[in-house]
Formats: structure tokens, C-alpha cells, sequence
């Protein structure tokens, strides 16, 4: 008889036996499953396991934490701070076939889906009861996994992050354990918020297994806007404006010169000029929506605002927000043979055009290509920097200039990461950002949870 | 020399070198000190301390770490679930004389302050600014209290409650250690959400000594309609219908027949008869304004509303929501010598008519005189059941009618508090409530943070 010599090696002869072949050790298999959209170093999972219910979810983990063998959560592979690299290897947790939307109320607005269901399946879903899901990260990423790092996207600066979103979660824990958390009701004072705490835990305390969502109606008038600046401070001061104001945009989104030329030539947008743009919708009944459109457009013009194009077609508002959501990839193809590496962020709004053109003053200086767009309204935006695969200093010069970007944000203020997470790209910002005594409590509740460290390990905290 | 025998003797002799006579041991400051605005029955504390600076109570913390001594914070004393019962004795913490207003940021529309501002004397300090504070509980409580205890009050359905509107703390930990939770970014994903797990374990976990508040802009228009409804199930079913329709009305409160007989002899309102209520108000643009309330109207006349009262101007809106916001002692009022144990259930809005038609249908069952009054748009309501304090079984009768309530509002999908926290009060429902293993978590949490349990013994978990 062949005993198994490695723990990692026990938990998959084990696994086999409820998993079948949904339990995979195939070279390319692992391959997938050794980073995600970052430019990590790859590294291979000793397996990947495809559970279907949370019973077997919950009888791998117990498995797991017996023999202390790490398992690292994977949806869709979108991450872009390296979440679903399994870095100390072990098994790979690929929730992307608990895809089911189990309940929708269209009464009380809300859902009951598994982890795996991606926003655009829901969406696609939801379409016909008049009802959607407004959190929308810029990929086709699982609600599981925007879950786990505190997601957000366009909609945040008025429907909230994926944390105002959720009501409730379903979580195995490290051994096994099944627990609920929250409730269906739109607010409780119930004892410890366990959903806010998994919210944003990064696959490191539990594995989420159902989400309760709540959703929104689909607004009566919808109108979309597309407004150029001459300069970047120009576009970044009518965001302050605008939001100061207290209009309630639906989307206030900003591309500079660079990023609006790459999404020009990668989504064929056509009438824009490679300037600073600001991408804007709103939500409400149609006399609102024009009451808004109307204000932010007497802004822009005050600040430098040309061509304030709207759009109230479904099918071009669109087309703009999808070019919009593939900026990433449009950076990519600026420079074939690039990995983008997105910096995160995020400030107190007074601060954001000093964040902002600081951090573009940041990049010249640095020689790299690295376009910026940014979730604005919010005070969150993103440089791409372009890191080519085949120089061998590029990964640690788009580091340096990350640290510089980061550095400048919480000296204004501000945190590492809006809305990608901390993984292992943010790890070394968080004690200057919470101070040790913070990270310690954090680390508590890590060991309260997880005693044994084998939820994905390595990330959020540095060893 | 006099060595003081008990450990709590040792921990005031200490406290007085840096507290001096800001340490009480009489009498009648510990009576003050022995409970809430609740039905418990009242403990006195050892010694009641009153810090001024967050170093004072990061010291004393120290101290009754050391010795093993309770802790019990105490802001304003309005709790209605015995949370500012020191049931196991040792020293009540009043933060009340922690109040200053540190910084306010008109552009970045929040503010810092101490725990035991008031949410009147924080709105009276930004009126001018143009801000405004929106989380409201009927009751003069400190802002520490409310993030302590997950409140909100009849703005939630629009600006949410507490936490949704809290961006960071300062917190001392058990042992006395400080942390800073959050950031001053309206989103992160920067690690555990430290702030929501504090924000509702009422005084468990750490004790709140700075507040970092989302604040919002004064609304350009504001109009408050009063309309009154042959049924209390029509006047349930236009919330839920309002609701359902996505109007995003500022506040939907209502006030049964029992109620409002109360509300008109307390507040002297005139124009009004003793049947059920729903008192509104909208924010918006004048445009906007006026277009919500004549949505909602033409809603509640299909439920069979009468009267739809408006009320433009501030002076009549102020006296009306003086009058919702008094309901509580108008309740007392109604039969002098009797406590109010208030309920607070909260349950998904389409399960709402059932949950409150039953609740009516088990008071009349019970006897016992005790006012509805709810913030329904969030499916939240309050049952007030008059307590006669010179009646031996009035206690225990009130708690069979609390539990009963609770126990519907469960098998509804339902919370046993949505606003006043657990406390003593709501201890017994949280198994069923959220199941053993999720309660098991919430106590290793606790246990990680708290280790020798001195942070208010004795609530939220039953032992």
C-alpha cells in the first residue's frame, strides 16, 4: 500500500474520495490557478478542488485544517494584488462553479446566490423584474471574490461598496464549521457584525459560500455624459465641485490624456480627443436626471468643461461604459508584451487633484508608461503601469513608482488600497497606515478565527 | 497604612492620583449610574470615573486590566436594553465630559469628535456650515453611545444608520492600548473593517474615545406630510408600496392609533385624530420634492390615507418631528408611575404588515397598554409596553409579550433588534437568531480582544 508522505498529499487522496474529478492536479490546471490578473511571481497550487456545495467546502476545510495544509480561495482570477496566488502552495479553492442564484425578492429587493455568480450573470438575471446589482469592478470577476476584497467600481459614489451591499453571508470556517452572518432585515443591532469583518478578509478568515445581496431599482430615467478638459486639474476640480455640491451622481469617472488615447484606439471610440475626460451618469426620474445633468454641466463649463456630449440611447450610454470598463485592457494593448500593475489610491476629495497630479508628475519622472483613471467621485483612481515582461527591471521600477503614488496618499490622508485589496502587493503599506497596535488586533482576530493559518496565508499581513 | 483588601478598592485608590475627585464613589452619582432608560433591574457601580482625555481612559483601562476589574461605559444614560447596567459592579466610565468637536471639514463633509458630543449639540454646531448630522434616536444620546450600540432612528432609510456614517474610530483596547480604525477615505479595502466590528459591541470590545462622522449637505428643499389611515394594515402597506417603488423618501415613520392618542395629548398637535399615522419627509430639490410627495400621496390614497397634510415650512416640520421623536414619553405619560419596555423588531418590509398586525393582535391578547410606533421604510418597529412599576407581575408580563413579538418577528425573517442593541435585554433571542456556531464566533472574537473579560460583562452574551 502507497501511504502518502506529505500532509498536502493525505488531503488529496482524501479529497478525491468526495470530489472526484473535480479535484485536479493537472499541470495546466495549477498553472491557472498561480496568480491572477497581477504580476505576481507565479506559484503553483498543489491542487485545485472545484466543491459544488458548501458541504463540501466545509469537509474540505476540515480536511484541510487537520493536516494544516494552506487553502487559497480562487474565482475568477481577476485579482490584481495577488489574492489567488497560493503562495505557500496547497490547495487552490476554485468557487467558480457554485454559480447558482438561488433566491431573488423582488419585493424586498434582495438575493440569495452562491459565490461563484459573476455580475454579469446576475445582472443579466435580474434585467426583467426591473431590478440590479450596481457594484461593478472594471472585470468579470464573482461576487464571492469582490465580497472577500471589499469591492467597488463606478456605481460606489452613490449605490456604496460591495460592504453596503452585502446583508448577509454563508462562510466555512478554517475547520469546517458553517456559520451565517447578518440578517434579511435592511439594518440590525444583532451582536458583532461578523459580515463586515468577512467583507474584505481576503479569503483569510472563512470561504464564503452564499451572499446575500441587496439590489436596487433599475431607475426610470438613466442619462449618460461625456465632458473634456483642457487640463487634469480642470476635470478633477469639477469632480470636487460636483460632489461638494451634493449632487447625486450615479458614476463620475475620470481618464487623463494617456488612458483616454488608449481607449480611443482599443474601443474605437469616435468625436473624443486624447484630453482629461469625465465620464458621468445619473440616475432618477427624467426631470431629476436633467435638474442633475443640467448642474454638473454649469460646473464643468466653470472649470475649463468642453463638449459636454450626453447620451440618453441605452445603446450609446453603452458602448461609453464598457469602453470605460475596459480601460485596463486598453492599457494593455498600448504595449503588447505588458502586465499592467494598477496602483489604488484612494483620498479625502479636498485632496484628490494634489493626489492626482502629483502622482502624474510621479510618473513622468519615472520614464514608465502608466495611464490614470479613477473612480473619482469617490476620491479612488488607478495608474496602470505598464511592466514589460521581458526587461528585467521593469517589475521593480513600476514598485518604486507604486510605493512613491502610495507614500503621497497617506500623507494626504489616504489608504493604500480603495478597492483591490490588500493581498500581498499591500501588505508593507498597512502598518504605516493603521500603526502596529491596529495591525496587532487584526492579527488577533486572524488567530481567533484561523488558529492554525491555512486560509491564505501570506496575504494582508507580512510574516 | 490602609491596603485596600479588593481588587476594585486597589483600581479607585490608584485612579484618584490621575482622576482626582473626576472619580465618584457617592451614592447618589452610583444610583445615576445603575441603568439605562430600560426595566432592569438596577446595580450599582463601585465608582463612577469621569475621563476627560483619551490617555485617562487608556490608563484606567490599564488599571482594571491589571486587577480584573468591570468596566461599564455610560454616555447619556438612554440605553433601553440595559447596556449602562454594571451588572457585575467595578467602575461606570462616563464619557459624557469627553465632548469637544475637534475638526470639522465642510469639503470633505465630516467631522471629528469626542464620544459624548450629542447628536443635538454636533447639528446645532454645523447648521451654519450647512451640514447636517443625519442619524437620529429619539432620545438626547451621546454619538459614542450610538456607535456602541448600532443605532439609527427615522433618517436610516435614507442616509443609513450609524454605520454607514462612522469612517473611523479611536478605540482603547481592554488593556489599555489605543487604535485607530478606518480612514478618512469614503471607501478602503484596506484590511479588517476594525470600525464595524466596534460599531455594535456595545462596549465589549474597546471603549470609543474619537469619532470620525460622514456628515451630508442641508437639503435645498424639505417638505414633511402628515396622512392618516382607516387601518393600521393600509397605512403598512403604503411604506411597503413606497418603498417597493424605489422613492427615496428621507423618513416614513409611523404611529398606530394608540400612539397618536398619546401624541396628540403630549405634544398638544391639533388637526389630528387618534388613528394610525405615517408621518414623511422628503429631501431633494424643490422640483424633486414636490415630485416624491405627490408620488407617495397618490400611493396613500390607494391604501386609504386621508388628509395629506404638508408642511413646508420649518416651524410646523419641527413641532411634528418633536412630537414623533417624543413618543416614548408621551407613551410614559399615559399612565404616570409605569416604565416603557420598548421593543424593536425588524423584519424584511414585505413580511412588515404581518409583523405588526400580529404584534397588535397579542398586545390586545396580553392586556397590557403599550403604543406602536415604527420606523417603518426600514422595517423597523417599536412596540412601547407600559411597565407599572407598583405591580409585582407587570415585569414578567411585559418580557412574555416582548419575547412573543420577537419570536414572530423571527419566523418572519426577522431581527430581534434593529436599533437598540442587545444589552441584557435581547440576549436570549441571539441563538436562534444566528445559530450557535455564529454566536461561538462573536465569543472567540471577544476573547481575542477582551481576554479577561472586564469590558462590560454580562452583555450581548448570555453566560
Amino acid at each position: 500500500m502507497n501511504i502518502p508522505s506529505r500532509p498536502v498529499e493525505q488531503v488529496i487522496a482524501e479529497a478525491r474520495e468526495f470530489l472526484g474529478d473535480r479535484l485536479s492536479t493537472n499541470q495546466a490546471v495549477r498553472e491557472q490557478h498561480s496568480r491572477g490578473e497581477d504580476t505576481t511571481t507565479p506559484t503553483l497550487p498543489d491542487a485545485v478542488a472545484y466543491p459544488l456545495t458548501t458541504e463540501e467546502v466545509s469537509c474540505l476545510l476540515a480536511l484541510c485544517h487537520r493536516h494544516e495544509v494552506p487553502v487559497t480561495a480562487f474565482g475568477a482570477g481577476t485579482s490584481l494584488e495577488g489574492h489567488a496566488n497560493p503562495v505557500r502552495a496547497g490547495i487552490s479553492l476554485d468557487l467558480s462553479r457554485m454559480d447558482r442564484i438561488l433566491e431573488v425578492s423582488q419585493e424586498d429587493m434582495d438575493c440569495l446566490i452562491e459565490p461563484g455568480v459573476t455580475r454579469h450573470q446576475l445582472n443579466d438575471h435580474l434585467r426583467d423584474q426591473g431590478l440590479f446589482f450596481p457594484v461593478d469592478p472594471g472585470s468579470h470577476c464573482t461576487i464571492g471574490g469582490m465580497c472577500a476584497t471589499r469591492a467597488s467600481g463606478t456605481n460606489a459614489v452613490r449605490y456604496g461598496t460591495i460592504r453596503e451591499n452585502v446583508m448577509g453571508l454563508e462562510v466555512v470556517l478554517a475547520d469546517g464549521r458553517v456559520i451565517n452572518t447578518g440578517s434579511r432585515t435592511r439594518k440590525a443591532a444583532n451582536g458583532y457584525d461578523l459580515t463586515r469583518l468577512l467583507i474584505g478578509s481576503e479569503g483569510t478568515l472563512g470561504i464564503i459560500t452564499k451572499i446575500r445581496l441587496r439590489l436596487h431599482g433599475i431607475p426610470e430615467a438613466t442619462s449618460a455624459a461625456v465632458c473634456q478638459f483642457g487640463t487634469l486639474r480642470g476635470a478633477v476640480e469639477c469632480v470636487i465641485a460636483t460632489m461638494q455640491a451634493g449632487i447625486p451622481v450615479a458614476r463620475i469617472e475620470l481618464a487623463d490624456e494617456i488612458q483616454m488615447d488608449a481607449c480611443i484606439r482599443y474601443s474605437k471610440l469616435e468625436g473624443y480627443q486624447a484630453l482629461p475626460t469625465l465620464f458621468l451618469e445619473f440616475h432618477g426620474s427624467p426631470a431629476g436626471v436633467r435638474e442633475q445633468a443640467e448642474t454638473v454641466q454649469d460646473l464643468a463649463d466653470s472649470f475649463g468643461g468642453s463638449g459636454f456630449a450626453w447620451a440618453t440611447d441605452a445603446e450609446t450610454r453603452n458602448r461609453l461604459w464598457k469602453a470605460r470598463h475596459d480601460a485596463y485592457w486598453a492599457c494593455v494593448a498600448l504595449r503588447p508584451g505588458c502586465r499592467g500593475m494598477a496602483t489604488d489610491v484612494c483620498v479625502p476629495i479636498s485632496r484628490l487633484a494634489e493626489a492626482i497630479v502629483g502622482a502624474k508628475e510621479d510618473i513622468l519622472a519615472s520614464g514608465m508608461t502608466a495611464p490614470i483613471v479613477g473612480h473619482v467621485g469617490d476620491g479612488n483612481f488607478h495608474t496602470t503601469i505598464l511592466v514589460d515582461q521581458d526587461d528585467p527591471t521593469a517589475q521593480d521600477r513600476a514598485w518604486e513608482l507604486d510605493k512613491k503614488i502610495v507614500a503621497r496618499g497617506l500623507s494626504l490622508g489616504g489608504t493604500c488600497s480603495g478597492e483591490h485589496g490588500v493581498g500581498l502587493g499591500k501588505r508593507e503599506f498597512l502598518e504605516a497606515e493603521h500603526g502596529p497596535e491596529a495591525l496587532a488586533v487584526m492579527r488577533s482576530v486572524k488567530t481567533a478565527l484561523d488558529p492554525r493559518g491555512i486560509l491564505n496565508p501570506g496575504k494582508i499581513f507580512r510574516n
